[in-house]
């Protein structure tokens, strides 16, 4: 916390607020400059309350300075964070990006295992599919529940991919639990902290996307609530913010991905169906994604868009999708990644347990 | 929705495009001029999900037409919702404004009590606290739990105000369902619709906040997956949205409350606390909220801000409250409203039950 | 300028980043905490350029503090300024509202002075129209130039309005100045430095808008480029920001008005009529607007809006700003400012000049 | 223009708004929908100006359709305009990447060369430097006028590279044209309309940067700006906008770029340097740039970024430019352009004058 004195403040009020830090049980540090002088506040264990220092008489403003994420940070483990699981060489956060496709919503059996058949075949090691959908209208198709789980994990079983999946609240989040391998939380549930919490006493990998005005400190202090709670296998996803800007449904913000690269250890992927909402822009943005160093990406594929029970604007044909594979494993080679080829991912010896390397660093 | 074609589409396209709503069920309307073609898409029941229109030929835009909310809409219900309450004169939504004061976070039974009885003093019929906070670090804070309901019940029994409290999850809710006369829903639950649709199953009301970065739109569906599980006790507020605006903590859209007014017959509420962050703008923004129309206001109030363990920048002291209730109440008075002076909102016999005029005006 | 290491910066990082920092000719002052360190710059006339302060080892984040305005602050003068105009009581910063009214554009004499006679009899002490429209299109009308000054230069004699009218570049700067009461500098122009430059070099007052997305900061730094070259006579104003937000044009700003007046002496108006874009929300805003504090308002108004050649969409009608005038009369009082009635702003002596209460109060 | 009845609109209401558009001189077409009737507006030459439409009696909203940009649109001209240049390879929008680089402002004429020389042997055809800069302050350094665009002027003759620079307003826009290659009409100002028609009225090429927070249809109007008049060889440039996010001074939207080819036939620029205002996000937002299939980079390089006049935290340092095209050449590749390597950008022959497809490809 900085408090910036104004031009004319006087000795009797630069000591005021001083004086004030200190009953608080702070430390204040006064630094005269050539306008006006700044307190520095030490002593603090997380963010200061800054109470009423703003209003004092003298003070110009009042700057928050200390960010209070721990675990996340790359202070806290240098080294990245890599996500594994049994049985694949599939990786969060590893030399392989991590290629995540599928419906928006799971349909059926037939409309799941035709999509899963095509994004298998074209390199994806993770398959996605929402069995709860948090949908803006009511009146708009809620999603299969437990019957659209059981059709993924048929799906794992068939094709060896791993399920990600959506939890909107303590119920599905204890059935994707039970099905998945990856629990994902949605945009909008970034800062539903007691779901973030209930995700934190899991001991599956959580796939947070960013919420649509989340700052960047805010979306690492809602993977520090996963984090607090133990389970320190979390991977970030930029999905696109809320801006002005009427072109896309949203505005992709790939300059968030070396800005969490820089103060984090965790992983991160981009969803650029989500963060564009248009079918054309998706393939651009994928090869924009790979090549700006994210660790994978997100995509929704659907073999009949048209009759799409939700987001069809926005998925790939399966001859889309495999044209995306074949361009972002050239622009994968290029920042030193892989993308996996056909038949590439298949299984490996079962008996490599999920293992986070933050845990594995601990003593 | 309406498909808007390129200038130089040829009848082809056009035609393509017909058969292709008529296939997808809807019927097609074409409407030729002087520069391109549009057609317009109806027969659907709600939003047409677009699938793959925008990518066929000839065509530059497609526009989304249909909202689909309906309990929330003066379409439905022409006259003001009015929500009352036993054993008082407090209304959301009628002439009277609603004023709901008190401190972020409920702290204990002394810094409770003491905010009360000033707050009721100065005309406040609605008693807020926070028992469970929704934080942004898990490091912060997180509210007294069922302690700070049991705090608030008897400050209710105390001082006659209805108490109104923020839920953040399905244990929570069943809590605050018990102890509380107003379900608050967060600003960053706002697209929680699981947590929506348990508050929707209540029979108390509930105050939606809008999300950070909601629509017009989006914030009138959130209050429809309340209405549409039979709760039509909704009230609406206002407390500010992101922008790349620095000088407030948020950017309060006051001209939310009369778009609100105009599509909704939802009372709607303003926070200007929140709406700000700011303790010195508090004030002249609730000015200003009811001079726009708003049917009440939240507002922070806290005896020792310093000290508050929330909030504290942004709580107003006991005589600033004082001081902004007589100047809102020669505004509403300017707006044919009313509020409360000291005293004025002693009780009402108590058979008046809960009751909301949109139930009322059903047959 | 603030530069935070991160919590593991070792003491040689530490002083690397300090003897940068003196080796660029400033002070550095270290400011070790509990979890990192913080170290301060002075010695700096206005910003710090940071360089590659950020790049260096163990630098976590670089913060910047000191802003440079000065003559726009109320540091360099505390008192309000007041704006005023010889022949009339109008004032802008004075006790009584600041009321600016008229069309978007002239269109013709007859337009002009039906709109005239009608907001004179309202109250308005300022007639505004433009003559250099800045319009989205090139294909769109533009205005009537030269001759549109002519025509409010006789309204200003018919009515005893002043003048308040729009310069887009220095040509049509020279003219507005030649024919105008205040020069307008509208929000697109904002930072248009060379015409902010041209226009401080004028005797006449500037009345400058907010850019779309500009900053507090910004916004009196524009202002602050006017005064550098010696025209004091800065009147600000709010017109509406851009956000997400969809349900009006822009999004009205109103906790700018607070904002400004701690930071800043200088006046500052809102215009409703393009802060929102629709006609049926400039009525509950301008009450808002005048109830937040601020110094006076611009509304669009026009006799036969469905014929208006641009803005037709957000201009009242004369009975419309009649009642508007009513409305914010009483809202006024509420705030101890007065708008002028009906015949109210006659003509005061005609010896009382331009004057502007900075330029009084320096020696 | 579309109008969208409220559900309960009558009969009455619908032929009151058709017979009103009939009256302003437009054809309606009614459209009767399952829940509400829609009223298409054709007829109209440009945008309508909706006037009072909105506020019928029945009427829920009115929706903007058609646009009014002509020159700009693929709908005018199918093929890519591609702007070359008199004895040199390089241009804007071939096959070949158009790589700008140089320092935010020409300093002295050591400073120039030294850059110049550097970027010049990494591949750059093009160099860029600020002789006039527009600065939020008006006591920051404004650029060396005159004698920068004569400094450039020599870096051209020394190395072949064309010269691109900002105009601020006529005055220097009419001394730009006279010195260098390529006329920068810069983001504060994409809405100067009289600086983009005079821009219109020069034979160079206009590279015109997208406004902090333009939609892509005022993007495109602005572009349209100087077309109308003329000047067919407009380059465009995304370089951020404003939002709430704060990890970047902008953010960097990069589905502009696919958004723009998919409406526009004019090539358009990514200039990662001012889109995200850090050093260490230049690179990898150059990768993405190139990667989503930008016409070319406007990169910030400085020798000696800490004693830059103006932004130096973005500048990068030769040596770092140098690994930048290293990489962009590699992605360059996988998207089926080419960066020019060390000295593959020699001289042709000098009598293949600068030319624009557009103007070719008229009759």
């Amino acid at each position: 916390m900085l408090v910036v004195m104004k031009a004319h403040a006087t000795p009797e009020q630069v000591s005021a607020v001083c004086n004030k830090i200190e009953a608080l049980g702070y430390r204040a540090h006064s630094i005269p400059g050539a306008e006006r002088t700044a307190i520095g506040i030490t002593g603090n264990k997380g963010e200061v309350e800054p109470g009423t220092l703003e209003e004092m008489p003298g003070v110009q403003e009042v700057i928050p300075v200390t960010k209070s994420y721990k675990l996340v940070s790359r202070d806290m483990k240098a080294e990245n964070t890599v996500i594994s699981f049994p049985g694949t060489a599939a990786t969060f956060g590893g030399p392989g990006l991590a290629i995540v496709a599928g419906p928006c919503a799971i349909e059926s059996r037939e409309q799941a295992f035709a999509v899963a058949e095509r994004v298998h075949r074209s390199g994806a090691q993770f398959f996605r599919g929402g069995a709860y959908k948090p949908r803006t209208s009511p009146y708009s198709f809620q999603g299969l529940g437990e019957e659209g789980l059981r059709i993924m994990s048929e799906v794992r079983d068939q094709f060896g991919m791993k399920i990600v999946t959506e939890a909107i609240d303590h119920e599905s989040l204890d059935l994707v639990e039970k099905y998945a391998d990856v629990i994902q939380i949605g945009a909008r549930n970034m800062q539903n902290f007691s779901l973030l919490k209930r995700a934190g006493r899991s001991r599956k990998p959580v796939l947070l996307k960013r919420g649509m005005s989340a700052t960047l400190e805010e979306f690492l202090m809602a993977a520090e609530y996963v984090m607090s709670e133990g389970n320190y296998k979390v991977i970030l996803c930029e999905r696109g913010v809320r801006t002005f800007a009427d072109h896309t449904r949203n505005t992709l913000d790939l300059s968030l991905i070396p800005a969490v690269q820089r103060l984090s250890h965790l992983p991160i992927l981009v969803d650029p169906s989500h963060g564009t909402g248009k079918r054309n822009k998706v393939t651009p943005l994928s090869r924009a994604s790979v090549a700006v160093g994210a660790d994978g990406l997100l995509i929704e594929v659907h073999c009949d868009p048209d009759k799409a029970l939700s987001d069809g604007m926005q998925s790939l044909y399966p001859d889309q999708f495999d044209e995306l594979m074949s361009q972002v494993r050239q622009i994968a080679a290029v920042v030193n990644r892989t993308v996996p080829a056909i038949g590439e991912h298949a299984r490996v010896p079962a008996n490599r347990g999920v293992s986070s390397s933050l845990r594995a660093a601990q003593p």
